[in-house]
């Protein structure tokens, strides 16, 4: 079995000493082959302006977070994903990073950005991709509002991924329960790492609204964390599971589709 | 305001005659402007062979369902869908027919079969299309197992659907959920006329669902009925609020949409 966990907190904005702490400490607690973080995790989320956004981004090739957890990773033996203001040249994008226990890493780059993220982040630039985890797992990372577009999770599961790894700042409400939908049109398993806590910046503000989440392919929960409560929970699963999609004797989620007759332009 | 309708009923099988019947009698009471009735209403469902089946389909030309319901448009002036056996040649099609109080009619043949429909029916070999119902209201047409895919409904949104016409014959658990997901991320009104009771032919036989239901563009539940009463549920909407794909002030469930990241081949 493989040992999954989401960390759920609530980051402290620009304060990124702070939440590297947090991270490895709840990390260190789960005891898992992988664990999931929330989108911008290490920066927090609420940001007036590009400039003081662009002032806490990191590029990947010399990211404070990145080198910590890659050490935390190794020390662990686990892989993470997690949530970082990801510089590159004057473009700042809301990226998750995979980091496995031997130092690869991978990116994503948020493809469908929220609200005033627009105003903040460049739209992501990179395919969505599935990479392998600790032992193999194949891990294919989407965030946030990516949710709201079946053809995101559907391109992962496509292309492979058996466990959706998904950093989330949610504010609407209808998340948590559309994945339990997308993981069953999909038979993959999910984890939705949400943050908690109201975040105010000037005259910007968010109330997060936590409800963590780890799915089996069915689309049923495993494992849910609170409202408000900062901590993980941790499911076992076989990502052997995600491979099989049989829905009826006759029926497969995968080689029933008929894309002959999708329009999805 | 626009008003749509559902009939839940147990359809017997191979009794077109009264299965007609009971669609009038029950319609006639919606006093709707749009009616949608469950899959292969006029002939029940668990056919033993396709010889049985083919013995009760009726080609569009001929078909007595439709000649009577055509009638019945005109007379009360709606518009109804419903599911139907349809016969071309030597093939036999689970189809839907939208038929409007001026006669003209539309058929959606269901392009992914469930389970033993494999066996009976030949698959969709149309595309998805949307036509106009009375009032010139854009409707789409998917049928029962068409919901686990979300390419079926997305495919329709884009094509133009306000109201999404889902007749259906459920025996999984998942469908009435998985439509509200699917009335979000398309903000499209649907309305899934699902049938009730055991039919029970040789050593085949299921029991339906029911709980057929009336989504709004959020996927708010309008109306519903129960498990296994048969009648009818009423709705007023306003279709053109489906014209409207706003998430958020900077969002749009639509024009966000990033179709060159998408690989659904």
């Amino acid at each position: 079995m493989y040992r999954v966990a989401l960390v759920q907190f609530a980051p402290r904005l620009k304060d990124i000493d702070h939440n590297l702490e947090r991270m490895q400490e709840l990390g260190d607690r789960c005891n898992a082959d992988l664990i999931v973080y929330p989108e911008l995790c290490t920066t927090g989320y609420v940001f007036v302006s590009s400039d003081e956004l662009y002032r806490v981004s990191e590029s990947a090739a010399d990211s404070l977070c990145i080198s910590e957890m890659a050490e935390f990773c190794a020390d662990k033996d686990c892989s993470v994903v997690f949530g970082f203001a990801e510089r590159s040249a004057d473009q700042v994008f809301n990226s998750s990073v995979l980091i496995n226990p031997d130092g690869s890493i991978h990116i994503y780059r948020k493809i469908h950005l929220f609200s005033r993220e627009k105003l903040l982040f460049s739209p992501g630039d990179q395919p969505f991709a599935v990479h392998a985890a600790k032992h193999g797992v194949r891990v294919g990372m989407m965030i946030c509002f990516d949710w709201q577009y079946p053809e995101a999770m559907r391109t992962l599961a496509l292309k492979g991924a058996q466990v959706i790894c998904h950093p989330a700042n949610l504010v609407l409400p209808w998340c948590q329960r559309a994945m339990t939908i997308r993981s069953l049109e999909n038979r993959v398993f999910s984890i939705t790492a949400n943050r908690v806590g109201k975040e105010i910046n000037g005259k910007f503000g968010e109330t997060f609204t936590g409800k963590s989440q780890i799915l089996n392919t069915r689309g049923e929960i495993l494992q849910q964390m609170g409202e408000t409560e900062e901590g993980f929970i941790i499911a076992e699963i076989d990502p052997i599971l995600a491979d099989d999609k049989t829905v009826t004797e006759y029926n497969n989620a995968f080689s029933d589709r008929r894309p002959q007759f999708y329009e999805l332009g």
